[in-house]
């Protein structure tokens, strides 16, 4: 089943608005083996609307689209899609009643283009919006499938959950597609797949391997595609195993968590505890950290000691130290982990200091030069690192790397 | 003159990489003036790559195309390229002189996979990459010209930057574009609609106004296309300047900086400093301030007290205000608030409170509730909040109302 997104939107190709939408659909789609096989991004144009159309309705089962549903005069979506499937927009009673509903439960005053957001097309199925006021519809035209959802990404996740998936889950023609992932971390592209050369070379056409790289990490993917289920999974499970066993300690996990989801639980089935100290990062690790659920069972807190006075009178770095080696220094960086581990009494911490620029480089300091200490339960072990990337680069790079490093700590003082 | 991408990774369509470059390169061609009319994001396919630059070159002047040139064997994008543009593939002896440095360089053994990243099609000019070891291409093809790069954003970047805007820039048939900003905050789409109605009404159909709507803002985008640079932008002026005075301290700049940056400049006039006690937000104001160069020097730190113990020992809550109200209470962020302010003694604080979920909601506090105190330089300000979205949306639609409750306080207190 082939399936394909059309994505509406100026702000999106004026490099305003970052879209990230698409991949949140293309992944739910994957996860029901549903294979998307384009997405084109248009103007808010209806000439744009109806050539995307006609292409995708030409060559794919399942077209999804979001976006130009809004209130504002910038949206001729609705007027197009009415054009081209030929039919016309009538109000939807349904849902001009949850539209009045939702300004009453505010107390706002409803404006006619609020009223004009229950309009829909005659022949659609409407996709009743309970997390917006405007409605999703579901349109069949030859053998293919549209949905027509807005593009603000809860009402589109509200109407993907409740009204989009469940319907292509029951559409004909659904083939089975298997997949593994394992994360690894610490080995670039080239070497990783020079390592696994071997095991590569022996899989057969119908499992595809890919490298999926991200900063300092690389993603594997096994996939395969066809009918018998059991036997694929456990040629999959078989070659996913042989690598794992040639890539040892750079595999972070083969159950599609993130690094730091990973961390988070082994921390927490050792029921241990982590403190931060960030000064180049600026909260970047902590915010990592704490966008995971149940992150409190493991994370107490951080420091972010932008300013040096922050790092002695909250982290207790010594003024002399800061002195003589600089708040960039192998000496800073151990007396801040130190220093945040004792005082907010954690069994791990990480400090992170280092200059993310552009400005603030020296010739013995340049800009991306970062140091990481991380204070174990044995021990302190600092790293020192040299990105050569942007600001937010190399608060990434920083942040990613501490967090690997903590990873192979944790793994190596308690196993 | 129109421009097209054509995005090219697996890795996207299922979802597993979100595309930040695309948004990069729009926002990029649209600052000189060229449209991008679409967005492709297709799978590293031959027949894909094939149909999709046939479609482009059929109707765009300037086709972008990103990915699929990496060492791995899942790339078939050079092959498919030299079979469409019927141009066999060559060694570029500067490129292997290039790419055999940088190995040298960080003293790792050069694999036969590296090497192959010096094949170019013979038909093409070469963008050499400094940034990396995989060359761009520029081929012209009829009226087309077809840009080729990297997929990795730091190699995409520079050559952007170095090779194909300089190219695209001396292209004949570039119309100006102008375009004004508004960036609002604290008013829905509708309501911003609705007041500005009279206004947009007598726009000259040359002039196009979008919403461009965000976590608590809207960005509007006045826009004209011609030949009088001169008229156009003095119209352009007279309408931005009109909608300005309607909107009054809904306008947070009108310069195309976003709401932090402009809080930190205005702070930076002011010679005032800034502490953060972050809660629920787990650091991400932190992050959002000193993803920005030069937060330094408003910026002190912050302390992102996720455990109770460290709101009593480093911001100096006391355990009663806890014990008694909870740790989400108008007291408690009051007392983070100043307290963060005292210890690390800025003039202006933020304390962020609350329950981001998916877990830790109760009946009198649901998730999604979140206090926010602001200490200002007369008195501490309060405002309670009750979001419903997810983990995420609750982050950031709190980090985003207290950095514009602190812009607004301190306009206020300042003026």
């Amino acid at each position: 089943m082939r399936a394909e997104l059309i994505v509406i939107g100026d702000e999106l190709l004026i490099g305003q608005v970052l879209d990230t939408n698409s991949s949140w659909i293309c992944a739910h789609l994957n996860e029901i083996g549903v294979q998307v096989k384009q997405i084109s991004t248009i103007s808010d144009d209806g000439e744009e609307i109806i050539n995307a159309l006609a292409l995708a309705t030409s060559r794919s089962d399942v077209i999804l689209m979001t976006g130009g549903l809004g209130p504002t005069k910038d949206d001729v979506t609705k007027q197009t899609l009415s054009r081209y499937f030929n039919s016309e927009l009538v109000f939807d009673e349904k849902v001009l009643a949850h539209v009045k509903g939702i300004f009453e439960k505010y107390d706002r005053p409803m404006l006619p283009e609020n009223i004009k957001q229950a309009e829909v097309l005659k022949i659609a199925e409407v996709l009743f919006n309970k997390a917006g006021t405007a409605p999703g519809m579901w349109i069949k035209q030859g053998k293919s499938h549209v949905a027509i959802m807005p593009g603000v990404p809860s009402e589109m996740k509200y109407l993907m959950e409740h009204e989009v998936l469940p319907r292509i889950k029951v559409l004909p023609g659904r083939k089975e597609l298997i997949q593994n992932h394992i994360l690894t971390a610490g080995l670039g592209e080239s070497f990783l797949a020079e390592r696994i050369a071997h095991i590569e070379d022996r899989l057969p056409a119908y499992i595809k391997l890919a490298y999926l790289p991200a900063p300092l990490q690389v993603r594997l993917r096994l996939s395969a595609e066809g009918d018998n289920h059991q036997l694929l999974k456990e040629e999959l499970d078989s070659f996913t195993k042989e690598i794992k066993d040639e890539l040892k300690e750079y595999c972070i996990n083969d159950n599609e968590q993130t690094l730091e989801e990973t961390l988070l639980d082994e921390m927490k089935n050792l029921n241990l505890s982590l403190a931060l100290a960030e000064s180049c990062t600026g909260g970047y690790v902590s915010h990592l950290i704490t966008e995971i659920p149940g992150s409190s069972q493991v994370f107490l807190g951080s420091i972010v000691s932008y300013d040096n006075s922050v790092k002695v009178n909250s982290l207790g770095v010594e003024q002399k130290t800061l002195n003589d080696f600089g708040a960039v220094s192998e000496q800073t960086a151990i007396e801040m982990a130190e220093g945040v581990r004792q005082k907010l009494g954690s069994s791990y911490s990480i400090a992170i200091t280092g200059i993310a620029g552009p400005g603030g480089g020296s010739v013995e300091k340049p800009v991306g030069t970062v140091w990481v200490a991380i204070a174990g339960i044995k021990k302190t072990y600092t790293f020192k690192y040299l990105f050569k990337n942007s600001r937010n680069g190399t608060i990434i790079r920083a942040s990613k790397n501490a967090l690997y490093q903590l990873i192979q700590l944790v793994r190596e003082e308690n196993k």
